[in-house]
């Protein structure tokens, strides 16, 4: 065992040392701290402390050094359809896109390639715009788990509910029991969780819902699910149970902590009491929601948990999450005294990084071990370059990361210490064969759009 | 004269020609155009054609090849302050930032060399994000002139007019007496105009508005006002002389097609009539407007030509126009049936798009030269690559342009033929020296966040 020459304390063997410029660590809050350095092993962050001190104290196999980089959590997307990356984006609102565009394709060509490729390609955009840990919900649950596991990010899979068929399952019961089996399959598993999707409320019945509480409060399982996205929603409940879907999953006693819902646009004070009152989160995409951001901004003032996702799969397909940062503290900033509005507040810039971090850990059940930089949690990690000409001067590295601003992606990503994003390069994911599967697809589904003239 | 070996047509010496794989010429609407030609000779559009025919008919100078890139026309920013990109961006509200943080560096600082430098790092940023052309109002336009004709942009240059004192003018008198001996100076620049820029219609008297116009008038020169930004504005106009600033600018004759309105986040049906009748523009910001965004889609409703800025200075120093094109996209995009907002259509994409080009002309009085690509016009082109992970699969140039995503960054930026920006490598500004200028006024400037602990 070696020894500082100074101390005579022993010099401890480590597996990874980042000296970066900046750090946010999330908690504390609104800190930003200056050329600090983070110590990891076995995954974990084991230290924070002086750069000069690191060197010192630690013999490292690798010292990554960021001048003029920001260090922070790894980004959390707590809802997408991965697979969904490789539908064309359409100009068409959401209603006609999902009936005239989206099911046919999905009927057509959604197969275990499809999920594969689609989900690969999505983790290559996140992990490329800084996101460790994802929340997926699509059919093939199995095949998506299995591409995550090859490319080595943390994801929760929410296996689909629906009575009706579909090309995975046959009926609610043939859903759960395929579910099961998977969550069964990846209960030991360290990046991958298994939750429970039931595509919405009116999508089950009072039997499933029934079924699916029992399971989730036996297993303590995560629970996925849209609620208030519609008016024809709330009224077709009201219709056939005389409650809103919010008291009908409070009945079957389905809003738990264990509980994240999605794209509630439609609530009033009941369903507020409601969630507080059960300790359930919240998914926000402010891209898909800017008409609703009043709901939002309710929800988050009632001291509800909001986390933040890049959408429905309806919505971009980029799965940037940072520019939902940057759109989540642009849309609640408040109108100014003199008629404009200006950069927002610090308290919205805050808020809006953490529902990125710490509040989607809270939500997926994973505050205790990620969503800040702090010892003692897993070293989920990304990095991002601020020496681009549009971000000089650097003031304020909390500004810069949630202003509107393009050009910022995330040159570095650590998955519980593993690097799978170095200096903008994929280290598990073939880049060249991806591209190829991704023309395939494009070919497939999209023939050349009517804009587009070749002369 | 060298001849086609096969029609024996001559071949014409042409100075550059651009091949892209897509092209987006913005006239005729809607339109996407794949792998054509872009024919530039003595820095104007001469043929836009066939890639194989553009080679047989044309010996170039400089051919640009560009696979998995969209050309369009240099993108128009109609309202920035180029030199406080220099200041903080601090997180208060417009009007605490202005009194408490933005005048006091004004009075201290603002010098010459503060206005050189930044607005040298206001066109680094500029030509990085695709803009060629833009409005610039500040103190010492003249220093802002000559900085801009140094690195070979376009620009109009508002020159202010106030009552009161300052750095640059002593009185009205001494404002407009200035700015048009610099409007004589620029009267024949090819590149350069001079506008009058009365900071708003509440910070001159009636006998300042009157020589306005006379001089406007008589040499057709172009103003631009800040219009209904506040209530107080339209209250104070109000009790001094009985009328909104909207008809006392018009009772004047300052209503004109000559004239360019900003930030009205306050009208009624009657300064829309006026905006009709008089042939004036409006000058929209997204991101500083989110709140009046329906007074915008109200102007744009009523046909009156709006063009899009990165706004007051209050607002982003990023001045990147494509990130408020994709913004104004976003926030115009209608509410769906199902509750829900999904990708805008395509109405609002091409209508951005068109804010950010031939609109932005219109509003500058160079439609005829300037905003398409079409043969004939100039050649301010900018073209960027869409070959990014985070853009495939790519089915659609204009939807990728417009949607809410970060990373979209101009490789290449011509003005008037000549090339400004080179695989992302400006041509005509020496970046070590800026980042070094900039450095320099960053530490002058502001001292270490509050936020920023260096341990």
């Amino acid at each position: 065992m070696q020894h500082n020459a100074y101390t005579e304390k022993p010099v401890q063997n480590v597996d990874l040392i980042i000296h970066a410029t900046w750090m946010i660590p999330i908690i504390p809050r609104d800190t930003v701290l200056q050329n600090q350095a983070i110590v990891v092993d076995n995954g974990n962050i084991i230290d924070i402390c002086n750069q000069g001190e690191s060197t010192l104290r630690y013999q490292t196999k690798e010292l990554i050094t960021l001048d003029e980089y920001v260090v922070l959590p790894g980004l959390i997307n707590t809802q997408a359809h991965g697979a969904m990356s490789l539908v064309t984006t359409n100009n068409s609102t959401a209603k006609t896109s999902l009936e005239q565009h989206l099911w046919p394709i999905e009927q057509t060509w959604c197969d275990e390639a499809f999920i594969h490729d689609g989900l690969q390609l999505a983790m290559a955009k996140m992990l490329s715009s800084g996101t460790t840990y994802f929340s997926d919900m699509y059919f093939f649950p199995k095949v998506a788990a299995s591409a995550v596991h090859e490319v080595g990010m943390r994801a929760q899979i929410s296996f689909p509910i629906l009575d009706a068929s579909n090309a995975w399952a046959s009926d609610a019961d043939d859903h759960i029991s395929k579910g099961l089996s998977l969550y069964d399959h990846y209960g030991a598993h360290p990046l991958i969780n298994i939750a429970f999707g039931p595509y919405s409320a009116s999508s089950v019945s009072d039997q499933t819902l029934n079924k699916i509480a029992t399971y989730t409060n036996e297993l303590q399982a995560n629970l996925q699910i849209r609620l208030h996205e519609t008016v024809a929603e709330i009224q077709q409940s009201m219709a056939l149970s005389g409650k809103r879907p919010s008291q009908r999953l409070a009945d079957f006693g389905l809003l738990t902590p264990h509980t994240q819902c999605l794209n509630m646009a439609h609530i009033d004070d009941g369903d507020i009491a409601l969630l507080q009152l059960g300790g359930s989160h919240v998914v926000v995409c402010p891209s898909a929601n800017t008409k609703y951001q009043h709901s939002a901004q309710r929800l988050i003032d009632a001291d509800i948990n909001a986390c933040i996702s890049t959408g429905d799969g309806t919505t971009s397909k980029n799965l940037d999450i940072l520019n939902e940062v940057q759109l989540a503290t642009l849309l609640n900033k408040p109108a100014c005294d003199d008629g404009s509005t200006v950069s927002a507040g610090r308290k919205n810039a805050i808020t809006s990084l953490e529902m990125a971090t710490i509040n989607g850990a809270r939500a997926l059940g994973r505050e205790e071990t990620l969503g800040s930089i702090e010892v003692g949690k897993q070293a989920d990690l990304c990095a991002i370059a601020l020496d681009g000409l549009n971000h000089i001067p650097q003031h304020d590295p909390i500004n810069t990361l949630t202003s509107n601003t393009s050009g910022l992606k995330a040159s570095h990503v650590w998955v519980k210490g593993r690097c799978l994003l170095q200096n903008h390069q994929l280290t598990t994911i073939d880049e060249r064969k991806l591209r190829q599967r991704v023309q395939y697809w494009q070919q497939l589904l999209s023939p050349t759009s009517p804009s587009v003239i070749t002369k």
